[in-house]
Parts: C-alpha cells; structure tokens; sequence
C-alpha cells in the first residue's frame, strides 16, 4: 500500500521543491496526487501536468487544497511544504487543522511563537508533523547514534559542528539578485541569516546524535558583508543537558566551503567524526585503538544502519538518498499509525525539533544582541 | 513530452532492476508504461501493479511484450533490460527487431559474436542502443572528459583504472548461495568473471575519458579463491591507438575496497585522478603549478559538466545520480532524434561500447590463456 | 663560520632536549660546546659526556655557567633553554644579564610580569631571543604567510586555529604519575593547564600566518577530567586589530586527535588552510576557481618557502624539521647580527611573541573565572 | 660507546650526502670522523672543514682512506657511500677488503656480477653490508611486517607497490642538464633509468614487507620522453615463491606525483595499505570489520614499531627519520657485533637485499627488450 500525498510549492522549478519531489518517490512509499505548485495559474497547470496529478487536484490555492482533499475520500494522507519560509507556518497550520499530516522545510517557521502553535495543533490532532533536516537522513549516522547510546564511548563531554559555504562570499547586498530579494522584507523572512539558513542543520545534528538537549549558550555573530543587514556568520558555546558542552559555528562566506557540514562528538573514552564531504564513512576513535572507519553496506553495522543503506558498499549515497531516508521514516511511521500501531517516538525529525531549532536561533540573536551573554535556550 | 518505457526484469527484488526504475524516473524524461518483470506470473503481476504498470500491459514473456508494444498506437520508445546477463543479447535483439530503442546492462551480451550482431542491427534499423557503464554519468568526469580533448594537457602517455571490491573474499564456491549460482552454468554466464563482471568499468572509463581504443593488450588473470573455475582478479597491460599507455586491473577479493573504481591519465603536462570514493572532485595535475581540485556544482566548470550536476557544491550526487545521467542522456538524444535531429555523436554509451567491452574480455581471456601473450583486440 | 651554543637542561633523556639538540645540529649554523643539563651530577656529566662536551663546560649550575661562559673569549653565542617552565624566567633572565642570546621553550614564563620584564632585558641589552614555537618552522606555512600579505585574498576576516590531542583522556589525576606530577605545585606550574601546554600553539600560529595581533577575547575552560583542578580545554572567541575575529580551541581529552594542529584564514576572497596531519601541504580556495594545494619542495613556491623546504617535493619533512627551521632562522639572524647587520624583523618567534602568549593565557583565564565575558588581551 | 664512521662523496652539496650525514647523526650512535668527500682538493678540505673532519683524515682518495684508517688503531668501524651509482661497486670493494663495514646507496652496483661479488666479500669477511632503502625505516611499516607475518591476516596473494614522480617530465634529454648528463655516459649508469633509479625502492618494500622473493617476472618499459635513450617508467608483473603475485610500477613522468611511493599487501582475509604521502598512518582493512587505521607513537603498535617512532603521535616523521632509522638499525647490528653478539637476521636492508634489487633490473631490462616475456629473477 502506498500514501498519497500533496506538494505546496515546487512550481517554479525550485531547487527544493524538485528534492522534495524526488525524495519522495525514492522508495515508491507515496504517490503525489494533489498539489498547489505556485500562485502562477499557467505555472501551477504546468506543473500539475509534468508531474501528472489530475487537474481536478491542481489546486490555485492551498487553502482550497486542504479543505477539499479534506473532503474527498480518498484525499492525500499528506502534505509536502516547499515554500517560501514565511509561509510555512501558515500552510502547516492549515493543512494540520483539516487533520492532514505534514512533511515541512526547515526553518519551520518565523518565530518561536508560530512554532509553539504548530507544535500544539499537531499533538492535539494526532497529527505527524516532519521537518526535512536532511543531514540526518544520511544512513551511516544511524551507526553514530547508536555507537553513542550504546555507551561504549562513555558520557558525551565536547560536540561540534559546523555548516560553511561561500554562497554569500563577494556578494554585493545593495545590488539587486537572488541573493538579496529574500530579506530586503523582514516580515517575509525573519530576523536572522546564516543562523536560520544552515546553522540550524548544525545544531540539529548534534541533537539528533546524541539525544541531549541544550539548556543555554553564548553566540557571536559575524557580518562578513559590508552592508549587509543580517548576519554571515554565527559562532556559539552551548552547554547541555549532561553538562556536555558544544560549540557551533557556521557561514555563508567560507570561500571554497561547500556545503561543508561536519559533526564531532567528544565522548570520555572515544570520539566520532563524520563529514558530508565523505558521507558513507564514519571516522570512530577508541581510547587505546586504532582508529576505526565504518563505511556504509557493509555487514558489520546495526541493523538500522544497514536498512538505512540502499547499495552496496562504496558506491555512494548522497544528499538525495539522505533527503529520501527522511521522507521513507515519515512514511513508514505513518503507514504504521494508519494501520493502528502506535508511534512511541518518531523515527524523523518532528515539530518539537522545529520549534527547537526556533528557540535555538532565538537564542544566539538575544546573546548576540545583548553582548554574547549566556542565554537561556 | 516524456517519453514511455518498458522494463524487461527487476520483478523480484534484484538490485539492478530498482536502479534501473529509479534512474528512468530521475528526471521526469521517461515514464514506466509496460514490463515483463519476472518469468514467475505472481511476481510479475505484483512488480507491475507496485509500479503502477496497466495490467494489460504487464506481459508475462517479453516477446510477447515487444510485439504488442510494436503493435500499439503508444507503444513503448524505449526497453530497459536489467535481467541476467545470459538473456540481455535475445531480449535485445527481440525489441531491436520491433525497431524499439534499447537500454541494456552491461556486459552487454556473452559473446563477441553476439554483441556484433546487435550493433548491426541497431545500426540498420537506426535504433538507439544504450549500455550502462554507469560511472561515466558522474558530472564531474565530464569536465575530466573535455580537459583532456582540450589538449592542455598535451598527449596521453600513460593512463589507468582499476575496480577493485572484496565480494568473493572468503567465498567458498563449493557452497551453494547466492554467489556460486551465477557460473554454474558456463553456457549462462559465460568465460570469465572478474573481467566481464567490473574489469569492463575500468577499460570503458579510459576509453570514455581519452576517445582512446586500445589496439592491443597482455592479460595475467589471477585466482585468488581456492577452487574457483572463474577468475577473481586480472592485471592488463594495453596499448593504444595514438601510442598511449595502460594498466587495468581489478579483483573481487581485495578485502576492505568497497567497488573501489579509479581512473588516472596521465598526459605530457598534466595529471587527472577521480575515483567513485571521493566521486564530486576531479584532481588537476598540472606541471609547474598547484595540484587543482574541481568540484561539482561550480560555475568554473565546463558548461557540459555544469548541466550533469543537479545539485549545490558539496552535496555529494552519488551512484543513483550517475546512473541517471546516463539514463537523461539517453533520453535526451532520443527526444532529439524523436523531433527529427540527427544524432551524430551520441552522448551516451553506446552499442558499439558494448562492443568493445566484450572484445577486451575476449582479448583478456585469450592473452591469459596463451600464457599472458600480446593479443588485439 | 658556526655559532657556538650552550643547553640547559636535556639531560634526563626529556623528549624536549633532544628536540633541541637535533634541530640545533640539523643544519650545522650551531655547535654544542657548554651545558648544565641535569641538577643531577652524574646525568650531567653523563650528558656532556655523551654529546662531546668539554668536562671543564660542563656546568653543575647555569648561573655558574652564564658566569663562565660570559668570561670565556671562547664564550657560548647562544643558550638553549628546554627545563620544566617555572624555571624559564630565572635560566633566560641569568644569561641575558651575562649578554648571551637565548631560545627559550614556550610557555616562556609563568607570568605575564616575568615575560614582561625578560622582554625589557632583551630589548636595552640587545639580544636575540628566540621562543620555540615550532609549527612556525613547517616551510609551507611561509608560503601561505607571504600568500595572505600579498593580498590578492583580500582582508582577513575569520581565523580558526586548533590543537586537540588527548595525552590526559582516561587520566585519573589522584593517581600519581608523570602526568599529575606537573601541577602539583602551582608555583611551578602556573595557573592554566590546556592553555599554556599546547593553546598558545593555535594563538601563536594565527598572528604569525596574519600578523595580526588579538584585541580582546572570551574565553571559556573545560573540564573534561573529574577532580582534575587545571582545565584541560580551553574555547575562546577573539577579536583582532583589523576587525578580523577569530576561534581558538584546544583539548587534552580529544580521544583520537594526535597532536592535530589546524590552522584556517578566511579572507573575503579566498580561504587558506593547513593542518599538521599534512605538514607538507597547504590549501588555498580562491573565489570562483578550482581549490589549488600547494606542495613543499615546488619551483611555484616564493624563494622563502622554497629555502626552507630540505628535501624534494613528497618527501615528507617533520616536526624535527619545522623545529630545525625555527632554529636555522635564529641562528641566520645572530650571524648577521654579528656579522654587523641591524636585524629589522627577526624571521623568528620573539620575546615579544612569548609575551603575547603570556597575555593571551592570562586573558583566557581572567574572562573564564569572570563568567565568559569579553577580556582585553 | 659511539660508533665511528667515514663518509666517501657528499662533499658538493650532494643532496643525498647531506641526508647520509644527518641520518647517522640522529641518534648520536655514530661520529664522522674521517672521509674522501670529493675529488676536488678544495672542496674536500673546506667539507671536512665544515663538518669538524680532522684534516690528518681528511683523504684526496679514498683507496688511500681505506688504506689509512684499516691501519690506525682507532679507525673508522664503518664508512657511507654516497657517491654516483658507478663507483659504489669499487668503493665499497675497497673498504670492504680493508675489513671495514659499509653502508652502500642504492642501487648498490651498476651489474648483477658486481653485485655478487660484493656479497661473496661481505660475507667472506664477516662484514656488515647496509644498502641504503629509505623506505623502510618508516617506523609504521614494522607493524605492517610483523602484522603480516603474525598470520592474521592470511596467506598474501596479490602485492603492488608504486613509485612515481615527474622530475623528468617536460625533459628535454638533447638540451645539457643535470638530468642528461647522468645517463650520457652508459659506462657510468648501467642500463635502465627509471628501474634503477625508483623502481628498486618498490620492488625491495614489498619484499621487506612479507618477507617473500619474486621468482620471475613480465616487464614493460615506457618511453615517454620523446628521444630518451633510457626507459622513463616501467610496469612489472610479479611471481613470488608462495604463489603470490604482483604488481610494480614507476614513473618519472608521472606529473603532479611527488616522489609517491605506496604499498599494498592483498591477503586471504585482510589487505594493508601506506604511502609515503601520509607517512605515519597505516590502513589496515580486515575482512568483515571497520576499516582501521594505525598511527605512529600510539601504545597499541607491536614493541619494535614503538622503539622506531622518535615523537609523540600526530607529529610526523619523515623522510630523515626513516633514512635515520636504516642507520640506527645498521649501527645497533654493529655495536653487537663488535659486543661478541652474532647477528642471525640484520634488521636493515643488506648486500643481499641491493643483489636482489639489481637482479631485478636485470630481469626487467631483459623482459623488456624480449618482448614482454616472463623471466627469471
């Protein structure tokens, strides 16, 4: 049996919406059968017919869309956002309040606030609710978060990671591009930069591989752009739950960086390292032993790791299967909850996930602001 | 305008079946409309209705498919074979002869003979015939490709690939699994192993990269597997066309190289390296000058190798991504000759690649067999 | 013509001493000729014994030796000083007063006061000194020097440096042994551990890659060892003169990171990067171009890298090399200092680096102990 | 005790001299003492001048050397080779029949018949004979030997090894430099270039490393030099007495290697991997676990790895290192000997260890020129 779904964006051939697209066919786990591709009328036609949806499910509007999948009785069991930022909070909320689950882009919303509300109108639903980190969909990290909860390594002491780039690197603010269009309007995009746009792929991560939530931190901001009027950079100390400590840092002028996400977990007895530049490997280091390597496909890896895993060994997986791992957990848990089984805890990224990379942005803007003062998270 | 395609094979789970299905579908250019997936009825009724397949369509034998899809209005473009080797030359030449274009695995076929036959009849009913070398779709090898043909670099001397993985390491061949099933049957499978089965990777790279065929060359199999009939390893030495150089060597028992594929030319002024572990970034050696690395999704690159990358630098396109840009290409020129262009050079491996994949196999079988003695090809 | 020089200490086979002995000979601009290595009689004469070191310049005591050497016509050029660090103040300030030039190990002193006042001597008495802060001597890190005063990357604006190693991971410090032994006595020690033992390293190497000197910093201490009194991490946040920032990080406990020095500059247009792990090779990304690496021992390199590079390129040279260099470089700059140059700018780590370490130790340790806040440096 | 050494070349600013003057230095085991530096009377005085040489042994010649200090009561224990490859054979006569120990370059002699008389001379004089293998002083490589040899890993069934480096590359052999003039004269170079020169250091680690000897081979020799009279690369196939096979490669022209050795050992049930680039690491691949990766100055390494690292790990080790641990091990053999201790296995390269490196240049020149034909070693 396959879920059927919905896509909100995606028509003007956005680089995302294209991922979103294809990461959910991967696994022949969901059928796109509605959609409201763009406020474009011809776009929207155009992009119904590429992708073969009905044009009776073509919808101008996402708030016909929800009422009348709603309706239908064979509506979409889901709906994919990828849309603009701004407007993710009020597309989830009106899909979730026709009682329809949701897979949204990060950052989930613009505010802490509108991401609370989400958060609410999810859990008093029963609703699933998935945020696409993609980082976490990569299958060697499954063999990360279980080396680390198995305890072998001992307590976590030291976590980093990092998201440069250079997408910003010589940019030019007052002249008018792609680049500039997205925050000239504050309203539309919120009040940080680098923070929102990669630094919360960094903290999650480490989130998502340790289990640990962190409780304050003390961020600095880098305006690397004269002229610029949001921040290029961010660099923040964390402390956690376990009295673990972190450090985070991100840019968007790191010439020559690409893409570069990169996490280290310092543990008392052992570390691990792992960098989506070398996205199969996973690099563990035991007090006392040579260092080890894992590679994805290979027999020796957890169970879930190995699932995790579509080819064999060296042949590698990239940000498209990444991205289709999150798309596959969401799906599987939600064929699971629609066959009645109940879900302990979800095998994605949720909203409580969203709203807490809300709060963590949130917090480096306050400690910025207020000096690089330790702030509550 | 997409076009439509069959699928002979993939029905029951095989590895090669999904990326076949999954690469097709990458970019939107070919849609799934009929297959003969499996010779068992269940499962072929279950592969085409999980892929969403008219079951007036599913045909339970494929030559019954090539007729009737010869015969329809909207019949089939394209066939996709990804069944056992044994069977790719009698599957392509049934869907030649319908004058239906063709997407075979490699090897192509088991023998020479056979695999000249299909070039004959491809070029005489003007078909299309694509092989899936698959690691000539990795963007970056296409800014290598033109580097080299850009002269720069001056004369290729001396170039060499390898393919090396760890499959038959510890294989016990007088076990039954899933491993020894496949030689059994020599008039099945045909002579030799390593070679045929990822020794024709390496040789097609240097022949993708440089527009080189070797003229001649001296084989040495290797037997690493205690009673194996079939070679595990073979170590080439080549000569070709302009005076250029070759080492081509692979195994299936070189324990810890997980499909370890690597290419390197060298020319008179200058060094490329790529190998699939690092598979975004093409090394640049040129003499007086710093080691150069190009990388994926960068404007610098050649507007070819721009067009083969679908995703930002630094998010890794992996094994699923070339796979499907030798589908796109294939879909490409087909498009273009289905509007009436002339298709002089096809961008995509060809029949006629297939060809000489199976006369370096011969040329290997037979200099290893003569006592590793030069042999043309 | 070579120089003559004396060694305190390195006489109970400290790892310290014999780095100092073999980069003093490496390129024979120096000579042993006077010692006091051990407090220790027999060891002592052992040393001088063992090093071919005249009885009668076999020192019990420095003060005795500054006082004899000072005297001799034949006198000592230059002392060496590798003691336990509480020592360094009173050795260097004995033969500075004596007029002899001095290499001190680093930390240079225990205080900012001492290095201080070491300075001053120096300065009114005219003498050289030298701190061994060795990654300086790694011949690429000139050319990246001279890379980024050349300015074709454009001002600096984000420097990163790292040392993490893990010498006191698993430690348990009530237990006596050679690694608890050290701190005992703060007296001797001084107040930081991390920090003085290998972060100056990291400071050291960001302000002679960029000639920048750091404002203020914040600084935070981590405490990865129970019941460990001295911090054995040290994070901190750094501004610079030019408006450049920066990120200082450093760890005994980083189980798996042996001895890993790092060091990136970003600049508007191009980012430069180098880690001890690859000694020989440096990292350059260039907006807009393929990232290029620059390999010891090349004819594209400028002449002062070139002139420190020994062996041929790919040869790798070490960490007794880099220590050589700084050696080579000192002792170039006495000859022509006696030959009757003026030396403008020494080529080496001075009194005045060390006392900037000093500073930057005590920085860290005021803002940590004040709450993580903003410290002048 | 130290021992005491004579030094035949090395006084032009040789490069190769130079390292044979360090590397015996390094450990303080032996003292230069006497030499015949060049034939150039002054450059001979001002070298031994420059290195503290009495000039009473300082020698015009260095029959009148051999002579001299075979007849001093407190002459040299052994005397270092580093003349041009031509005269290595009649130096090390000389001394070898004045009962003086040698340490010989590489390649040892210009003819395999020289090569075993120097054996027979050594042999019959009870005379230690060290050959001047770089690459096996590299400390990490005795725990590649003795893992071999533990057994873990399996029988060894396919070995390669690689050297290969562009100083010739862009060569203009007609043009008068210090690259044409060495083989002008073939009197003075023997018969091969690239063999000789690299391809031996390839050939003996693998040897070194299992313990195993090439019973024959196929060569081919590549000219890629327009107008070389001398062969610039070579590519060899391997038979060894196990069973074993292998794969030997070298260039001169291959641009952008940097003097790149490598090695690989493929066993039954593990492979390891090194290469000069990054010195101080060792992969080891066992079958069915993470890849692990060795590094030098750990606890975990076998003893006698242990005792060949000089410095923490992390800080690497190069080339003078490994060159110095030849010399430590030759010297530690001889203070034995000369303690009444006998030698059953010498633990560095000896007389016949460069007899077995010239036997394979024999055999490849031979294969070679006979068309590609196995040969015997």
């Amino acid at each position: 049996m396959k879920l059927q779904y919905g896509l909100v964006g995606g028509g003007n051939n956005g680089f995302i919406g294209g991922v979103h697209r294809r990461a959910a066919a991967f696994d022949y786990l969901a059928e796109l059968k509605a959609g409201a591709f763009s406020r474009n009328i011809d776009a929207n036609s155009a992009a119904g017919a590429f992708w073969g949806v009905d044009p009776a499910r073509t919808y101008p509007d996402y708030h016909e869309m929800a009422r009348q999948e709603h309706a239908r009785e064979d509506g979409i069991d889901f709906v994919s956002i990828a849309t603009p930022n701004f407007t993710h909070y009020d597309v989830a909320k009106t899909f979730l309040e026709q009682g329809i689950h949701v897979v949204c882009d990060k950052p989930m919303t613009l505010t802490v606030e509108e991401a609370e509300e989400l958060e609410q109108i999810a859990v008093s639903n029963d609703l699933l609710f998935g945020v696409s980190y993609t980082y976490s969909g990569y299958p060697i990290l499954l063999q990360a978060k279980e080396l680390i909860a198995g305890g072998s390594l001992g307590t976590v002491q030291m976590m980093k990671a990092r998201y440069e780039e250079d997408y910003l690197a010589a940019w030019e603010p007052e002249k008018d591009d792609a680049r500039t269009a997205w925050y000239k309007d504050p309203e539309k995009n919120g009040k940080t930069g680098c923070t929102a746009g990669i630094g919360i792929h960094a903290e999650y991560l480490l989130r998502f591989l340790t289990g640990l939530e962190p409780k304050r931190l003390l961020a600095r901001f880098s305006y690397t752009v004269p002229e610029s009027p949001i921040e290029t950079g961010v660099n923040a100390m964390l402390e956690y739950e376990n009295g673990a400590e972190g450090m985070i840092w991100a840019s968007n002028t790191a010439v020559g960086h690409r893409n570069d996400v990169a996490v280290e977990i310092q543990c008392e007895k052992g570390t691990i390292f792992w960098q989506q530049y070398d996205a199969s490997r996973l690099t563990v280091r035991r007090l006392g032993y040579p260092e080890e390597i894992y590679d994805t496909g290979r027999p020796y890896l957890t169970p879930a790791a190995r699932e995790a895993c579509r080819l064999p060994s060296g042949h590698p997986e990239g940000f498209y299967e990444a991205f289709s791992n999150v798309y596959k957990r969401f799906c599987q848990d939600l064929l699971a909850k629609k066959a009645g089984e109940k879900i302990a805890a979800c095998s994605f990224p949720t909203v409580h996930d969203g709203l807490l990379g809300m709060r963590f942005i949130d917090a480096c803007y306050y400690s910025h602001h207020a000096g690089n003062v330790w702030t509550d998270i």
